[in-house]
């Protein structure tokens, strides 16, 4: 492994992956916080914060940032999600201590200037605006909603007009405090890098950070459901889903592989017999999402109105049969798509520094490649179908929007499913 | 240079780029045949024939295809553009005689079963459903459409519903004997990969492309000009563009680094001007896309109704700026995410064996790291601006979707940038 881990007094944990003649660097700081850390009005808070950490420091305008990272070629960018938020850069391998002292600055010394709050509200409407025109986002949008029901978990990471537009700096400054402690965060490099660089380079930028984290999360309540918006759509997006398995379950592996011969490949069940044998739908997969505390399973599809109607047994049919007639073939592909996905995201320094980031919030150690893979093929297709049928026996929750007359209801589903 | 080339007595080309230490492989078949290649009665029959690829050989079901590469853990997709298609895959270093088998096979020996056309045809009206529900990407179609009126490079690469239902067996043998030949066509593979095995799967797996295309391609001809379509959005989706610069044109990389300094990254100008300094957009862009003998360049910027009146002088402004008063630091900054750009595609083996092979079909042979960096570094700022200057002096072509009342006419365009 060239994988090693150092942590800082403070309970900063910085983690590096040397990969040899790369020129080139992926780090960044990930944070355990994100929308779901959110209070009942702080709703869509962790992503404007990500937004204005970006608006300017002590010492560097919002432009400066700017130009002095793409001055030496970088870029860098940010994600929020329900469960973290990321701040990563890529650089040449030269240029690292840049990209530290940039992110460091940026989490640990932004002004949050009310007039740059004001314009970045508006940034942030504008993309609430860009998700309203997508159907494919927003479906997913309404599908967690149903899900979990009035709960962070289930709200938009973006927030609401309404709840954006009402944030004053003092609640960004009270989010960050309580959230972006040292022991909640990770910052990981992988690429051209020397670990005892980061390492130096890092305890020099982020002494800043809190010793504590005073952070909560409320526990999910997966509870189904069923909201659908009419809309004049070339096409009807629809999402099914059920209760998935959170990552720190067991069962974790068993729920990517049955979701990945159900609906993830081309020689899975669904898209064999959704697209290849009807031609129903262009677009149509399964996911499967793991929380701390829970999960989502699901099927999106898209397909015109007038095929609803037979989209909807089809679908769930597929899923009924993934575990009742889920093969060792079936089985095989998947293990062997999820072993080769591993392979070549280890090959990439973006994807690697992500990984292990995570690995380390989530699990305080990095999984090597060789325990992933022990894991994947000491799975037995018992394993396999007990996962699935773990997860469709659940409340069914479905979204849809454009004809949604036909989709079929939560209860609909939960019979055909139940045979 | 780890690059080594093969030419094979038909024609076809080998190119492969040994990346040391990688377990995986990526590589594919790149055809100089896209939609601006299809006559007047062949629209959409690339993009179809892409499809039809897949749905079975004389040796093969289509789900064989699919399940045979992805037992292996594999993945095998494919795209279809103006000039080229490609098909490619990624497998594990020791399965590259696998994907060369497949790929042999679906572009050798394909049945294009009529049962099998019907259903593709389908799928296929549902791709185009779900692009005419996603205004970001149907502006796009609506840009080209302007830009080369009554031409195939301003057609939609889709097709139309009616012409994509017209195609029969006859139509796809027609065109593929016509365009998929072996001069025409480049086998690329990066990564996990050794020359000499390549060479050998391919010659004894390829032998059946024809000895020579009779394709041909109609010479663009830019025109220019306004496609809007009103509809009830979030936001107003915005193209404008002008003629750009052909990727033959030595001026290829001053429109690049002057496309970048415009709006590429987030230091450009209009990423400055329209996101930070008035919180107008949160999606601005400009693009530069090289065909053989002309290119487009352009912004895309989406808003709010309210801000389209505001929008519009503001970019257009932008534009005119960027030509006038780009400097030394606009030009550095471009020119350094470019070079890193470069040596972040140079450690991603598809990225790589995409790159190769696109540079084998157009120019016959691959340009170096070194020489792409030296003519990067030979622009001056005079360079940069002039590129700019000869483009946007062309006819403006503007699309937009949504409240699309106040978006500027080409000539009140065009007036604003003469000043």
């Amino acid at each position: 492994m060239t994988i090693e881990i150092t942590k800082l007094p403070s309970g900063l944990r910085i983690i590096t992956d040397q990969m040899r003649d790369l020129e080139t660097a992926s780090l960044g700081v990930w944070v355990a916080a994100g929308s779901r850390h959110e209070a009942s009005d702080e709703h869509g808070l962790s992503h404007l914060l990500e937004h204005m950490a970006f608006k300017g420091t002590q010492r560097r305008s919002a432009r400066q940032i700017a130009e002095e990272i793409e001055a030496a070629g970088g870029d860098i960018n940010a994600a929020t999600s329900v469960e973290q938020t990321a701040y990563y850069a890529r650089v040449l391998s030269s240029d690292t201590g840049l990209a530290i002292d940039i992110l460091a600055d940026i989490l640990t010394d932004s002004l949050f200037d009310p007039a740059e709050l004001e314009r970045e509200k508006s940034v942030i409407l504008q993309e609430i605006g860009a998700v309203e025109d997508t159907p494919d986002d927003l479906v997913f949008d309404l599908f967690n909603s149903a899900a979990f029901p009035d709960q962070p978990l289930g709200r938009p990471i973006l927030g609401t007009p309404e709840r954006v537009s009402a944030f004053d700096r003092d609640a960004i400054g009270a989010y960050m405090a309580r959230h972006y402690a040292a022991p909640a965060t990770v910052i990981s490099a992988a690429g051209g890098v020397e670990h005892a660089r980061i390492v130096d380079e890092v305890s020099e930028r982020f002494s800043r950070l809190a010793p504590a984290a005073e952070g909560q999360m409320v526990k999910a309540a997966y509870v189904g459901g069923d909201l659908r918006l009419q809309r004049k759509l070339e096409q009807t997006h629809i999402v099914i889903g059920f209760e998935g398995i959170s990552f720190r379950d067991p069962a974790n592996y068993a729920a990517h592989i049955f979701c990945n011969a159900a609906g993830g490949g081309m020689s899975s069940r669904l898209f064999q017999e959704v697209r290849e044998q009807r031609g129903l739908a262009y677009s149509i997969y399964s996911f499967n999402w793991g929380y701390e505390d829970t999960g989502l399973f699901g099927v999106y599809a898209a397909c015109a109105p007038k095929d609803v109607a037979e989209l909807m047994p089809v679908t769930l049919d597929c899923l009924a049969q993934s575990v009742a007639t889920l093969d060792a073939g079936d089985v095989h592909r998947a293990k062997a798509q999820m072993k080769v996905s591993l392979l070549t995201a280890l090959e990439s320094s973006s994807a690697r520094a992500e990984q292990i980031a995570r690995q380390l919030l989530a699990f305080d150690r990095v999984l090597d490649k060789q325990e992933i893979i022990e894991r994947i093929d000491g799975l037995s297709l018992e394993d396999v179908r007990r996962a699935g049928a773990s997860m469709i026996s659940s409340a069914p929750t479905v979204a849809a929007i454009g004809s949604v007359g036909k989709v079929w209801t939560p209860d609909r589903i939960a019979q055909r499913l139940r045979g």
